[in-house]
This record gives structure tokens, C-alpha cells and sequence, in this order.
């Protein structure tokens, strides 16, 4: 006997931009819609009539981003609860959204502090002693100034060229001290070039913009010889709302945890 | 000065279905594809004429599976490796598979009991205890006779109706067992009733099944009063390859692990 | 034939706090040593004689942390690597450490924003909605003002009694609006209230301080009318250096992740 | 207004072997103990007279946990959840375990093979193909021959020293191909190699019993020329009960995540 029933879409993630005034807005949201109501007989007879598709839930969530604007998540939430309680058999809708804060670092361009971890790795073999230091899983993202367009194509090639995407990335620097170096604050400022090159760069790729993060590395310690950045490309994919009749003018996004892009270089100060 | 790069893509997820004899064969693989060679000027120029987009590594992934056998991860592996080594600038390649081993259940269907938690929940007030065990996170997925069809469309909803489709799902069980039980070795009972149903069950949908599981599980213990399941749908996207001039006859998907279906109900032991 | 070998202790945690100064400094690292030399015969022969015990080398991080100032996650490495280089049999030392980074709060508190998430759960049943907002995942620390003792004793009861400890938690936060509450931007004022009390408060337990960030979140904000805090304690055990011959004046712990202890409740305005 | 509350402790990590039988039983536990009654002065008042604290909390599952056998984890979730209920100020009482099931590989020795995966890196550059293919994550334990002792002790040095010892890690294993080698099957010749030894091996140390399994790996595959292990030492701590008056012959254990031991070695095939 079947006593109570729930369905839903869970983790649908949604990165909407709001690029109405000079400074950027970026709202970061994970959701969760959740129905009761008149389903029984999904379970019991296997007749989906009443089973509105989990699938169209989620494409719900990105149609009303686009047609509203957020600038709280619990507007946002109200707003699908609502419209869920109206769709046929539903007696109770629950949406659980959470969002992930980003600090602004520029007008175009936030970081996730979080996860960021300071790192070192200290060898010693035969008297002598290397120094490699850096910085673990700085997340950035700019929302604008990122092309990728003039790249060959192939038999399996679909993706479309872009001149403006969302570039967005977990970074790991980590960079060789010369022998004897003392001053480890400069940590600090090595940090703050990569940090804004980052921001600043017309990005033609990500490997474009990670030279130029690895030559200003370089460029702001003098006692760094060669620096190695890892930089996946956290895809945000943008929505095709077409289906629903509307467009999506580089607003609403999906982010995407895999498959993920990786870009990976090292640059070594040139002799003089 | 840039001394070396690599770049790729990773965490491509590949699930393919051998389905030319009566017992299925799945083989399921996390892929990454690394490239080094002569790209320096897409990192220094910002000029992406050599670089082949990573998206057509992962179409490519998907397209090679469908054109050939996989009976072992390594020949994979070593296809794909001989296949970027030929593209132009490249000198390297490095190809990384993982290989998710899955246990035959049924001849269209497998399990992996590698996360399955046995759980217990004993709960004493006023001198009553309740006692709810279980089973989390048993990772079960079904070849076929799993269809989702006749549900109700409204503006957004795309999803197209299939009757043969990929259903996986990481069970979550949690049941209420009388007061005064001692016989705790039924849990092994429920649990085959549960995996049994699940790999023999003519699905309409999640709920559809999750309610003929919920009944074999009352029906095969009678010292539990209800059951509780929790199944998300762990969704397998059959891949679109027409793009490149192939069929896809239910053989390749993308593992996908976010968003997903979330399906949970109560079933209770009817009164006689 | 044996043609290479390492080995060594890893994630040893380590939180030093400095209170020479009115303002703690705190550095939180998490190191790896692994050694590399003559130890065949540890492999071929079961023979332990030059096998140094990675149990010795996580007591020679903390004894080594007791006996230096560590300013910068770099000097200590280097002097780890240092010491262990003139360990009987080895040629080579890699030591590899992580800084968590903290931000400040105030003279003894610390925070980490990093996986902080805003939570946000709207439920529409009947034609009404309630409002459930919080914030999840703030990583709170204070290294001062916190004790827990008057407890009773039993049999099993090991723990002594303290007036200074470190508190350190991973705050989830959730209350509930009034109907009709569009204020949403008092979420910043709420967890403002949180995090000062947090700092401020003169805690006796979990549990006091708790109550006390309960009360300054429901007189921060005439809009909610419940909060429930979960605030499970990180314990940070001070670590035995006697063997070594040291004191530990409340200066080098051992941060742990599992058990912890876990304290939950809900507070709600009082009727005027 | 405080309307309600719980605390308790989570995440008590434990390791039963019963080695009354030629076959030892090993049960493998996590619990969380939660209480809800007569706290509300510790909330409001900072007055801990009421707290048992959930340190004891913890020493009291591994106390209870020697004087019962415990057959099924609802058994021992009955028990704590009475002994509990039973405490001063105390009207409810939530005892969640969980329990991680384990293999029998041998009448001491045991496996999850739950997160293992196959490994495969083919690797392509001037027209030739290395192939280095491996298992990872395949969890193991053993009850009984395994020792340490023999080491050298410096001024940090205070394990003591074992004949009898629980030995357990998470085994990652890779291995090189020759050129042209097709008979991928071979993979699970190797990896009952490796099981087999693991389970047979009388101990000294992680390193011996590692050479002796990467003997009979290269032992069991002519096609395979070298192979490297990694073992992290997952060490399970022998709990001292001496404060409460019991014994502890080998029996209860707790299970630690870090620190970690690391032991690595590459066995490359002799030349005849």
C-alpha cells in the first residue's frame, strides 16, 4: 500500500548574468524541485499521465531565469514554487535552492575563495634543497573578454566559435623559488598577478590567457624562475531556449562539472 | 619564455552496451585525452589555428566507441592514443582510462556494491524504541525493459517518449521492522528481493519500478511493516551521432551525474 | 628486483596558534613527509633496522612545530626537510605542505568563507508558502574565550576539564520569514549577528554559544520568526609533547574531522 | 526561546574483530549517538551540570562495544540507544550506525571492493606506445599476521612495537606492459596475485608485505615488466579500555583516515 510519494529534479545548476549595468551581476544557483500529490497510479499501474517529466522541471528552471530577473535566490525560489503548485495533481511543491557566493574582483570577473589552499613542496637530495610553491584551487570566472573562435576543424568537430563566453576556472600555480630565497611573502603578490591578469586579459583561449597570467607571475617576483599554471575549463554551457521561444542573449547558463577542459603550461624566466 | 604544455580534455564518461548477445556486456570508462606538440603560439599569439578543441576530443571519444569493439579498456585506450598521435602538431598523447567494473545481476543487468552501507537508525523515547535498517547507496543499473512514455507535455517540455532506455539508479532503502524483532538476518532477504525486482521488472518508470521493489520487499519479510525507497535516476543520455554520419542503436551514452530524477515513496504492509 | 621505493606520513595535521601578541596569529597546515634511501632491506628481508616509523615522523612535526615560530608555511617545510635529511640511510626528503588559509574576524577569531553556501527552501501546500533561508557551511574558529567544564563525570568519562580551548565549527544556519517578508536583504545583517556573537561571546560550551548567536539572530531581524542552528565542534586536540620533553602552553594541536561532537537547536521569538 | 534541542557525537569510527573461531568476524561500524531531554540550562545558562559530554559519549561505544558480541550492527544500535536512555535528564535517544560490509578474501583477511576502478595509461610520442594499466582503490585487511617491530626509536619515537597488529590499505597497482602485449585478460591473474599474497603474507611491514605481493604479480604475467605499488597504511588503532576497567585482547579497534602511512615501491622483472 502506497502511503506517501515524492518526485522531483534534484541539482539542476543554473549561473544566470546580468549585464544590464557596467559591473557584471552573476547569480550562482543549484535547485531542487520536489511535487506530491496525485501520482499514485505512476507507481502502481506504471501510467504516466499525471508524471509531468523530471526533464521538463529542469528546462522550467531555465525558461523562468530567463524571464525574470534574480536578484535574491529566495525570489527566485518562491517564484517556482508557485508555479509548480498550479501543474495538474500537485498538492505541495517544495524547491530547495542554494547559491554559491562569489566575491567581485572586477567589473567582469568574481572569485570563489573557498577551496583556495597555500602549497609548497620542499626537496632535499645531496645538499641542496628546491623550493616549489603555489597557490591550489582559486576559482575564478569572468563574464565577458573570452573568445575561442579560428580553431581547425574536423570530422567530429561541432563546437561553434564564440567571441564572448564565460571563462571560468579552479587555478593551481605553483612556482620554483631561486636557491636562498627568504622573502616568502611575495607570495602574496604573485597571487594578486595572476589574480588580475586573470580578470583583465582578452582571453582568445584559455591557453591566451594563461601565458599571460604565467608572464605577469613572473614579471612581479624576481626571485620565481619558472612558474607551472593548471587551468580546467569549468564549461558553462549556454541554454538553448529556442524550444520555448525565447532567447538567451549570453544570460543563462548551465554549469558543468564534467567533462571538463585542461590546460596546462609552464614558462620560465628568460635569460637576459 | 613557455617551456612546455599539454591540454585536453578530461573526465569524458562513456557507457557502452554490447547488445548482439542474449546476456549484455557494459563496459563503462572515465576518459582523459592530453595532447602536447607545437601549439606554443595558441598560447603566446592568442592564434588558435592548431588547436583542436577538446569538445572534439570528447565527440571523438563517442564516435571511435560506436566504430569499434571494447571488450578491454586498454585497446580502447590504445585506439584513441594512435588516433590523436595523428593529428597535426601533435607529439604526444596520453590517454587515461578508468574502468568502473560492474557485477552481472541478471543477463540485462549489473550492480556495484562498492559504496552499499548497511544502516540502522534505533530510536528510544517513553520507553518505546523504533528501529528503521536499511541498505544505502547499492548502485543497480538495467540494460532494457526500461521505458518512459505517455506522460503529459506542457511549453517546455522536450523530452522525447522512449520504450528501451538505460535505467541506473543508487538505491537507498530504509525499513521499519515490528517491535520485539530479533531476526535481523532478513536484511539479506529484503535486500535480493529488492535487487531482483529491480533486474526483472518491466519498467513504465522509476516509480513504476520503485513500487514493485517496495511490495517484494513487505512481501519476502514479514517483521517489516513499511519501506521507504529513495532512487535517484542517474540519467544515461544516449549520444547524438548523426553529426558524424553514425547511427547510435542504443550502444553509447554519457554517464551523467548531475542534474538528476529524484524518486522516494513509503509502501506499508496492507491490513488483512 | 626492487628499483625504487619511498615512503612516509601523510595529512598530518597541524594548527599552531600564536598568543605572544594581543592579536593570535593561527597557521593551519596539512603536511606529507616521504623519505627515499637505503631502505631495501625493509622491502626484501623484513627487516626493520633502518625503517624510521612514520609514527615518529608525524610526533617530529609537532615537537618541531612546539620548538620554531612558523610564520610562513614555507620555513617550515624547509626545516622539516632539513631534519629528516639527516636521518640515518636517506638521500633524499620530499615534504610536501597545504596552508589552509584563514580570514580574521576579530583579535581571536577566524574564518573560513570558502564552502559557505545560502540555503534557501521555499514548501507551497494549500495556497500557503513558507520561507526556510539560511547559510551552510561557514567555517568558524576561536582560539580564546571558550572552556567546557562543571560536566558530570561517569564511568567512562575521560575528558578533563578546560577554561581555554579552541572552538572551531562549520555553521549551518536556517530561519524562518514571516508570510509576506521581501526584505531579503537582511541575510547579510543575520549572519553579521552570527559570526560577531560567535567571536565575542564568552562560551562556556557549544551549546551557550549557540543560544547566544540564536538570540542575536532573532533581535537582528524583526522578519524571522525561528532559527535552528547545527553546529557540530571540530575539535582541535592539544597535543601530548611531554614524551618529548616539552610544554604545550595551548599552542600546537591536531585539527580533527571524525568524531565530532554535534549540537543542534531551535530557537523562536517569544510571543511580547 | 529555546523550543528545542539535541546534541550528541558523530562519526565514532568502529573496528570489532571476533577471533574466537578459526575464521575471525570482523564488523566494521560508524556511529552517531544523539540525546534530547533535560538540557535546556546548558543552552541558556552556560551550566554544564546536565552535559554528559559527548567525549564520553564515544568512549562509551567502544566500552559497550567489549563486553557484548555484536552479530548484526541493529543488535548493538539496540543496546546503545537503552544505555543511553537510561542517562540523567535524558527523554530521547537517536543511535544511527551504519555499517561498511567486508568481503571474505581468506579466514583473516578481507575486501571492498566497492570504489575499485582499472586504470589504464597508453601513452604515444616518435611512433612507439608505452601501456602501464593497474588497479586502484581496491580496499584490503587483514586480522592477523602482520607485524612491526624491530625499528629504530629516536627521541620522537613512542610506538610501541607489535607482533599482531590489524593490517589494512587502499591498494593501487600499476604495471608496464611489453611492446605488443594483446592478452589484456591478463589483469586478473595479476590482481588475485596481488589479493592472494596480501592475504597469505606473514607481515613485518607494509614495505615487506608490498615487495611480496609485486613479486607474485610479475610472477603470474610473463607479458608484464615492471610494476609499481602504492599502500597507504589505513591504521586501526587498538582502543585502551584499561580507564574502564576492561581488557582489550586485539578486539576493538578504531578505524583513522589521517594521518596516513605511504608506502611506494616499483619491482621491475630481472633479467635472466
Amino acid at each position: 500500500m502506497l502511503t506517501w510519494n515524492r518526485y522531483g529534479k534534484s541539482r539542476v545548476r543554473l549561473v544566470k548574468v546580468n549585464r544590464s549595468k557596467p559591473q557584471h551581476e552573476l547569480i550562482d544557483l543549484t535547485i531542487d524541485v520536489k511535487l506530491e500529490g496525485a501520482f499514485e497510479k505512476v507507481y502502481t499501474d506504471g501510467d504516466n499521465a499525471p508524471c509531468l517529466p523530471t526533464d521538463t522541471m529542469k528546462n522550467t528552471v531555465y525558461a523562468l531565469a530567463r524571464q525574470m530577473p534574480i536578484d535574491h535566490v529566495e525570489q527566485f525560489a518562491l517564484r517556482l514554487a508557485e508555479y509548480f503548485s498550479k501543474k495538474p495533481g500537485v498538492s505541495k511543491v517544495t524547491v530547495t535552492a542554494s547559491e554559491q557566493p562569489w566575491a567581485r574582483l572586477a567589473p567582469h570577473a568574481f572569485a570563489q575563495a573557498g577551496a583556495e589552499q597555500w602549497t609548497c613542496v620542499a626537496t632535499r637530495a645531496g645538499g641542496a634543497t628546491d623550493l616549489v610553491c603555489g597557490v591550489a584551487n582559486l576559482v575564478l570566472l569572468k563574464t565577458t573578454d573570452s573568445a575561442f573562435a579560428g580553431f581547425p576543424r574536423d570530422e567530429y568537430t561541432t563546437l561553434p566559435e564564440t567571441r564572448d563566453r564565460i571563462l571560468a576556472t579552479a587555478m593551481t600555480a605553483s612556482w620554483k623559488y631561486r636557491p636562498q630565497t627568504t622573502d616568502f611573502a611575495v607570495r602574496s603578490r604573485i597571487r594578486s598577478a595572476l589574480v588580475d591578469t586573470f580578470a583583465a586579459h582578452q582571453s582568445e583561449s584559455v591557453q591566451h590567457t594563461l601565458n599571460a597570467m604565467g608572464e605577469a607571475a613572473i614579471a612581479a617576483a624576481a626571485d620565481i624562475t619558472e612558474i607551472t599554471l593548471t587551468l580546467p575549463n569549468r564549461h558553462h554551457l549556454l541554454v538553448d531556449l529556442k524550444p520555448f521561444g525565447l532567447d538567451n542573449p549570453n544570460e543563462v547558463f548551465v554549469a558543468t562539472d564534467q567533462p571538463f577542459g585542461l590546460i596546462e603550461a609552464t614558462l620560465r624566466r628568460s635569460p637576459r
